[in-house]
């Protein structure tokens, strides 16, 4: 039976397990901020099952859990923040609130974020922009699991990009979250885990040859989605957070990795634009048209359809915690 | 025996069949400089090849062959432009002064075209800007041909996008251009024309069925590369294009559309970063660092090595034209 709980709750236990590991007020605040809106989301790969990752990475050392980020105006359209070796919900959080400010005063601006450690989902980082009113864009790498199209060796991280686009009348903003590789690394594990195939084109074994088993692909390598242009995109990731931020592409950050079980030192880019100063004040309703006649073709959905689904749901509801994870957390939170 | 000519010569013959059919002197300059561009960069499918489509657009009336295009400075990072029912290139060209002008001095800065008609390469269009040490995107939509995934009805256009990367050294931009559409228009045309299949996933009949029939397929729906994840990144360029343009979706690009065999009036976006003063001045080597572990990787190549191994060739041997081609191009120029 899993364990039924209230996202208060939730956002209570994360705060704990993060304070108990030393991890600074702030820094836990931003995290545990992150972990809930995932669970909120019935995002559970990116909820409360990356908190042993977080604690492990503070306690091998590789991530400081009291770094203050370093923000950085550079120009009137540009934002650098140093995560200085912390975590990437603080450093995001503390930046975007200037990202925001410059997006509106000149009508576009980007914040680069190097030095973070990061392996959270990406929607709720860009979501809060696209609530003002901005359409925005972030990238993040990884450290190197994915080979470019026609390699055979880990170059690119799993590489997501994320896009939100504003809806008026109180809606929630339209966001897509989606990794540059053809399969999540942890569908990969778990069909490992349960001994099925995956579908062809995830990934290459050690020996460099395409297959479906999800164990060989783990030792090898995985694909990006969509043969050479998805690799297009998962190269593009790197040059927009590795290459824009000054900070680790995908290879540097697995040189860096101490192999703890916790997220990597990546680097992120966000892209925010002010769409009513270009469109007018008829965006809102353009938009709105374009995606009524998508949710009107055959079985089209909109990107994020669920995730706002299941946020209705658990508002009210709570989320539920499968039992094993259940007990680590409460157990990282001194709870027993 | 196709006919071998200068690029001078292919840009001569350009403009003065583009004069002919009443193009402005401006309008014909920036058209002949894009085709004599795609053509020394062996883009056969967007060099002369579309000059009969522009020609036809102007004697059908959908274009305006002597629109001026409004450039209006909206924010000190956003540049609108006014393509008039003009082509798209002038409009492009004079844009991107300001656009970079204001990278430059903002970090970065986003330019929305509208009402312009475009079915040129997107590479030539942001190369200038990578040239001048700046990151750049640029989106365009065009008139619906591809269902969204889980759809059956065209909505998007087949939304292609490029990214430039501007490279240290005197070397050429890394620039990658490609479609949201699984398979380019032209491929479903050129293997309907001689009776082969198609790979699957590149589109349904008319029928609403999965088919490997091009044929099908054209009187069907095209689809996105990579399943949903493509269709995301074509709704991404409707909203990049359309949306924050205030110009035309796909859907509305084709209610205007006239059928004359022309380009259809679009909309297209540009989004343009100055990398060095985010990344600092290593930049350029990090970067190529990047590249150089890339080409070291299997069969890994850099998005658009074959079209700079062409620039290197034509740029010396000059280009080829396919008979029936350039005696079309030689009637409209009137050299016949």
């Amino acid at each position: 039976m899993p364990a039924a709980i209230s996202l208060e709750e939730c956002r209570a236990l994360a705060f704990e397990a993060l304070s108990n590991a030393g991890v600074s007020r702030a820094n836990a605040d931003a995290m545990a901020d992150h972990i809930t809106r995932a669970e909120a989301d019935a995002c559970k790969s990116h909820g409360l099952f990356r908190l042993p990752g977080y604690v492990a990475s503070v306690k091998s050392g590789a991530a400081d859990p009291g770094a203050e980020p370093d923000v950085v105006d550079m120009a009137p359209g540009l934002v650098s923040v140093d995560g200085r070796r912390g975590f990437a919900p603080l450093a995001i959080a503390r930046g975007r609130t200037l990202l925001a400010e410059k997006a509106r005063s000149q009508g576009v601006a980007c914040m680069a974020i190097r030095n973070a450690f990061n392996f959270a989902a990406l929607w709720p980082d860009i979501e809060p922009l696209a609530e003002q009113g901005l359409v925005a864009f972030t990238f993040v790498n990884s450290r190197s699991f994915m080979a470019p199209a026609g390699g055979t060796e880990a170059l690119f991280g799993t590489n997501p990009m994320a896009f939100a686009c504003p809806r008026g009348a109180g809606r929630a903003p339209m966001i897509f979250d989606q990794a540059s590789a053809a399969t999540a690394r942890g569908e990969l594990q778990i069909a490992a885990r349960d001994g099925h195939a995956v579908a062809p084109g995830a990934g290459l074994g050690p020996d460099g040859k395409p297959t479906t088993d999800p164990a060989e692909i783990l030792k090898g390598v995985q694909l990006p989605f969509g043969g050479y242009k998805g690799s297009s995109i998962a190269l593009m990731v790197e040059l927009m957070t590795g290459g824009l931020s000054g900070g680790n592409f995908g290879h540097e950050s697995a040189a860096d990795y101490k192999h703890d079980g916790g997220p990597s030192n990546v680097a992120q880019s966000f892209i925010a634009i002010d769409p009513v100063r270009l469109a007018g004040p008829g965006f809102p309703a353009h938009v709105e048209e374009l995606f009524e006649r998508l949710l009107s073709n055959g079985e089209a959905r909109l990107p994020g359809d669920r995730r706002l689904a299941a946020r209705a749901r658990t508002g009210e509801e709570g989320i539920t915690v499968e039992d094993t994870l259940y007990a680590t957390v409460r157990e990282l939170a001194g709870r027993t």
